[in-house]
């Protein structure tokens, strides 16, 4: 068994090929992955312009004159053409252009307005309130970079550059199939009480999407070689990224694990020194990937969450979503094997940092897929770490 | 003008009326807000199962005996009917049922098979690799409380237990208004340089959408005090909470704050010690809201951040997603004035803690959008606060 590590290392090696991408409308856009970078066409603002209501001005005329004649008006969005000179003023509002040969605003209430004039009560510095061509952002700046996830703040600047389609990347085609006789789908009946309703499914198509793929719900197959290999097959001809959970383990009805060399995949590791999960194998064919997840709710999430997630982020460009962060052990904790140990626990956020504690979480087999709601998250431990007391600093995956 | 903390508090009495909730299929569920508590129907597992590949013994038997028959195979899903007794084992799989008269799993890899029976090689303790009844949860045990916001592992759970149709929170119905003259849509040709494409109608409504909200684009309304009344009484009845941005500042083309009174909404408040956007402007009309931004872009954002969002969370029995968290200052801080200001910042998690930091942050008027790009966030500086040194444990809004 190669140890947490290495099969991390192996993972972040795998060549997922060139970034596919698309144009999608801006409608569409939020939550995408930029697959190209966002460069400015001009300096923002193009012209002078003023950032409140007052009256623009020559700045010199607050020495040389008590009072400035009002020639006009100019509000936002009009293509004003008269021009300040000395002694007069022209009313200007937020948004506006500074007229020509003015080079200062001065608000509203700093003047008095008298039949046709105002006077200057307060004056201002020069330029005050003229915001300068280029303030927001200069001609072939990097506005926004390849691999971003666009949020409301990107989407605002593309709509105010005029930028209607974006180049993002595709999401990745990921089918999901659930493995195991005893499963039995949402909505059908039981026939015995050996059956178990599978939550596999449906847990990794949620993380699928989350992560922004597009998921094939292969549904359950029972363990039957030959249906199994079918089903396998037609993932692989569906999509990027083929998740299976179950069939794994040394059981005699596993056999995921015998059939995905048989589909002509060439297996990347199988088996890691991980708890849970240990028998998870990833393997290759072509452009595709294969990923074989065991099938205990938990642990299936689990190496879901490892395996599956840096493949999908690394295909899109982007940054893994999960990647470790440190926070401070609340409590003791009992470390229970020689393996890297993935520990459900509860993340708060107090006092300028995070802590860990794992009221509420349930100590048993790998099926407790409930130990992962609320603020769930993932405390790592490594293989040569033992028991560890309460202020330790560990690392944290949050989900 | 009040306090910003005032404002809050006055936000955080508003009346939302009661909840409203709909029946969404659980492939509609990811993200959505949960409307009811979704307590467990029975114990899980509902009978002691095995949780790995093995024999199902009677744990005595080590004592007594060497060797212990195979009755049958288990395989996980199976009715099985035969029990074990003393000096015999039936082989049975993860997920599978202990079969009657079973108390422990012995592990495949802890005996010898030899036809038809099984040598232990190495024992194990009594109820070994047996999932008790109930590991997972208990009948009426609160497994996702109302006001949770579904993920994958809610989603999980619910498949897990059956649960297709799920109650959760009504998207409430933004509509969002650009106000301004001056303003182009996104796809529209200029007619002079004084025009300025709009960005807000599409922050605001990407704002709305990550929120869980459902957003009624109402476009731009130029500065008339007709088309604004009509816009926004059409967008009263479209929606619960109306979201415009321009038009309350002391401008002679600023309606809005006029308006809003006229359509017969009482005003909450108008006018916050806040910077940017200290125009804002809170009104009722029976059980729908108006929330008047101010125009430019930082500030209408921000703005929208600060009284938009938790109306919407409110309205959803969630949390509100922009609480403030702790940082510590990386430089010093220059604060600009005595209101409560909001100044975007770079935010980095580093050695277990947030950091702040304003690098590549333009200082300027409140139209630039572009500093809320990338890990943007923020500061809180409150009222009182004079300029800060660096080290200072600031109040941080993570967007």
């Amino acid at each position: 068994m190669i140890s947490y590590e290495t099969s991390q290392n192996m993972i972040s090696l795998l060549p997922v090929g060139a970034l596919r991408s698309e144009r999608v409308f801006l409608s569409a856009a939020l939550g995408r992955v930029l697959a190209q970078d966002i460069v400015a066409q001009e300096d923002y603002p193009t012209h002078p312009t003023s950032a409140m209501d007052g009256y623009a001005v020559v700045h010199t005329d607050f020495a040389q004159h008590k009072a400035l004649g009002i020639l006009g008006d100019n509000p936002a969005g009009a293509d004003e053409v008269a021009q300040v000179e000395s002694g007069i003023c022209i009313k200007t509002f937020t948004g506006s252009l500074m007229p020509l040969g003015s080079d200062t605003l001065i608000p509203i209430e700093n003047v008095t307005v008298k039949e046709g004039v105002i006077q200057i009560d307060k004056p201002v510095p020069f330029g005050f309130a003229v915001r300068p061509v280029g303030e927001n952002y200069r001609k072939d700046e990097v506005l926004i970079s390849r691999g971003t996830t666009l949020g409301f703040a990107e989407i605002g600047v593309l709509a105010g550059i005029n930028h209607v389609m974006v180049s993002v990347a595709q999401r990745p085609r990921v089918s999901v199939i659930a493995t195991g006789s005893e499963l039995l789908d949402i909505g059908e009946n039981a026939r015995n009480v050996g059956q178990i309703r599978s939550s596999n499914s449906y847990t990794l198509q949620a993380l699928v999407e989350q992560l922004g793929g597009e998921c094939v719900q292969m549904g359950i197959v029972g363990d039957d070689k030959g249906a199994i290999m079918e089903r396998f097959d037609e993932a692989l001809r569906s999509s990027d990224i083929v998740v299976s959970s179950g069939g794994v383990s040394v059981g005699d009805y596993d056999f995921v694990k015998h059939i995905v060399p048989k589909l002509g995949a060439e297996v990347i590791f199988k088996g890691v020194n991980i708890k849970p999960g240990q028998h998870v194998m990833v393997a290759q064919r072509g452009s595709k990937f294969i990923v074989a997840l065991p099938g205990f709710a938990y642990s299936s999430t689990v190496t879901f969450i490892l395996y599956v997630a840096p493949l999908l982020a690394r295909m899109m460009g982007r940054e893994n979503v999960y990647e470790p962060i440190e926070a401070t052990l609340k409590v003791p904790f009992a470390k229970r094997s020689n393996k890297s140990e993935f520990t459900a626990c509860n993340l708060h956020f107090e006092d300028g940092r995070y802590w860990v504690d794992f009221e509420g979480k349930k100590v048993g087999s790998s099926a407790i897929l409930t130990n992962l709601l609320g603020n769930a998250a993932l405390m790592i431990c490594g293989e040569d770490d033992g028991d560890l007391e309460a202020g330790t600093l560990v690392r944290v995956i949050k989900l």
